[in-house]
């Protein structure tokens, strides 16, 4: 890989050669791929990229740790759609707002693109068998992903993990494992058992890859706003990964000279669960908190990338907010009703931070916002029907359809 | 619509002008429209088409039924990825095989093509509201499309569809009518509905633009098979609007000389509901059958397009098959462990079909074949929940593991 130098501990610096199967540092801390930008510059420019073809993360190939001989993986990962939202942002009394939807991804969430990752990494690794712990969504990405690529997998879940997550997932032929704990417990196993017998490892903590493959949200998100940097990007936090992703991908940006600025990130946590957040708010080191959420995809009460987290949404002069249950669920009505996109409620909760955010005054209505949806709605349909409650119930009959319409005031 | 001339009913013939809320014929059938296929092949190749850089079934507009001052729908609907499937096609003993996956367009399913062609018309014909009655997926897609464009919806749904289909479309604030009853009653009702208050029309049997909306299925197919025309297209059918639509896409590439030749359709209907397949195979009018299926999405006993479907099989020399809920299952496993692909029941029908037809020696095995997914495996978690089975349960203990695997048979 000519444009990585080395994997760099972002704990104490020490710096290890980017062979594939990375773990962390012997200190205990994250790695992080530190790229070549004058190699990447000489080489990669925004006309090439324009003229480029492919719909996937992998069309960011200079910017991505892996070897030029590495194929594409199978699933079409990455580049959706980013949607203009002006009903949505009248609405919020926005200027702007965009929403990028990564729940069409080929699994339905964001963590399909640090899963490719995983997958194309494992390739270069010569290995056969992929493992991780998950929530749900880095289990059903990786378990598709690695079908698609012949790869087997073993995935450990908690046990409070939505049915839906787990039967996609075991559709995809993987061994399943619910593990009768909290996600530490969950995680804490998963990796004895990587050790144990050697697997591949797709803990988004552990492999510095994975937040290499979320950041592609960013790249797409900088090229599909034609490099017009927007003053916030919100995002939904859990383990961290994802917006320490995020914010890598628009420094790789930043580094190239593709982008002029840099946006400030909105952290969006639940109220019930927010140790990333709260670290930032109080200037204290993260501490593990109980997972009180509804929002399982963020309920993460000791997230594993608390420190490349933390260290984004300070350095890029964030906002934090925490929402309640029934905040997330409305902001899933909310964008449901007024874009047209369906969300799982952690994929909902930057959102909804948004929305938070400009009616406590700390975000200035005329910001221009980007929210990432992180996950589809169907992914956990459970609390969506408990929220919208139960639709108009009508024999086949014209006088009781007037009748029903009548009762709950529905005047068409 | 200069590349229009008019809309003509299946059965009698008679020529209608082609306005944007045309419903059936006076005789009852249902209407085709008809293109006219000189002007457009003067002013629509290959290669304008190649440079196009819209990924959504708007690339082709000279093929649809649209003005020109119409404008692109919002969601990004279309532009299904194609997955070749070496292992699959392998396990099958097939030659080779390729997978459609239309679960990942924005409401996971097929029939967001139908329900964007129908905003776009509602617009045309100054409508604010569109109504329709569906078993689910061209009822989600229809909100979801709506919201998207800031129309409003009324829905009309069988008892028996799936809670989170319509929790998702009531989260896209589509009011929604749940009749108790079959779905032949769920269509009265609406027929009645919107005859009462004139909304626009979304029903697949009345509105003749809908198939013209799922026809990009097919020249999508084509354009990503590089205009290499495969042996069988194999697709579920349900109400017959899908498969109709599908072969008048393949009818207009033909006739516009994009492709030399025609493939044959497969149509997989289920063993417990297929009054299409019958009277294909009888030669008989088609009867109404009762709806003896978990694959909802095709449990259409009234099919409303039977004319169309029929017509479209038997024109293209096609084949017919009839699958068990049990094979349905058993296809959706195999599409997700050697794909990576999560089909809801009625989306993997299409490739149940071509799995028994090989076996039945209907197929040769020397084919080459695309399957369609019509729809996500997380639009009907409950059916893969009960067909998967629990994952393994285990506490955070890893002599526990050692033991649960081994009581497992599982030997990593």
């Amino acid at each position: 890989m000519r444009n990585v130098i080395c994997a760099r501990c972002v704990k104490c610096g020490k710096e290890y050669e980017a062979v594939p199967d990375l773990t962390n540092c012997v200190c205990g801390g994250i790695l992080d791929v530190i790229y070549d930008y004058d190699y990447i510059k000489a080489r990669f420019t925004k006309e090439q990229l324009a003229a480029r073809k492919n719909p996937t993360m992998w069309r960011y190939r200079e910017l991505l740790p892996v070897e030029e001989t590495t194929p594409d993986t199978e699933l079409r990962v990455g580049w959706s759609p980013l949607y203009e939202a002006p009903r949505l942002a009248e609405r919020l009394g926005l200027k702007k707002l965009w929403i990028k939807d990564d729940g069409v991804n080929p699994t339905a969430s964001l963590k399909d693109r640090a899963s490719a990752m995983a997958v194309a990494k494992a390739r270069e690794a010569g290995a056969k068998v992929i493992a991780c712990s998950s929530t749900g969504n880095a289990a059903s990405s990786l378990a598709g992903n690695a079908a698609a690529a012949g790869l087997k997998t073993y995935i450990f879940v908690p046990a409070r993990a939505p049915k839906g997550k787990v039967a996609q997932l075991m559709t995809f032929g993987a061994t399943v494992i619910s593990v009768q704990g909290s996600y530490e417990d969950t995680f804490e196993l998963s990796k004895a058992a990587i050790e144990k017998w050697g697997w591949y490892n797709r803990n988004a903590a552990i492999n510095p890859y994975l937040s290499e493959g979320k950041k592609t949200v960013g790249l797409e998100i900088m090229e599909q706003l034609n490099w017009q940097v927007p003053d916030y990007i919100a995002i939904s936090v859990g383990d961290g990964c994802t917006i320490a992703g995020l914010w890598k991908g628009l420094k790789d940006l930043y580094a190239i000279g593709f982008i002029d600025r840099l946006p400030r990130l909105i952290s969006a946590q639940a109220a019930g669960c927010y140790p990333i957040n709260r670290a930032v708010e109080t200037g204290e080191p993260w501490q593990p908190m109980e997972e009180n959420t509804l929002a399982d995809s963020i309920a993460v009460g000791v997230p594993r990338n608390a420190d490349k987290a933390i260290a984004a949404i300070r350095e890029s002069g964030g906002l934090t907010v925490e929402l309640t249950d029934a905040e997330i669920m409305a902001a899933q009505k909310l964008l449901g009703e007024s874009c047209g996109v369906f969300g799982e409620p952690a994929g909902v909760t930057g959102t909804a931070g948004v929305k938070k955010l400009l009616e406590q005054g700390r975000l200035p209505a005329d910001s221009t916002v980007v929210c990432v949806v992180t996950g589809n709605g169907l992914k956990d349909v459970a609390n969506a029907i408990a929220a919208r409650g139960e639709p108009l119930r009508c024999p086949s009959d014209m006088e009781k359809l007037l009748e029903a319409f009548a009762a709950n005031e529905i005047y068409p």
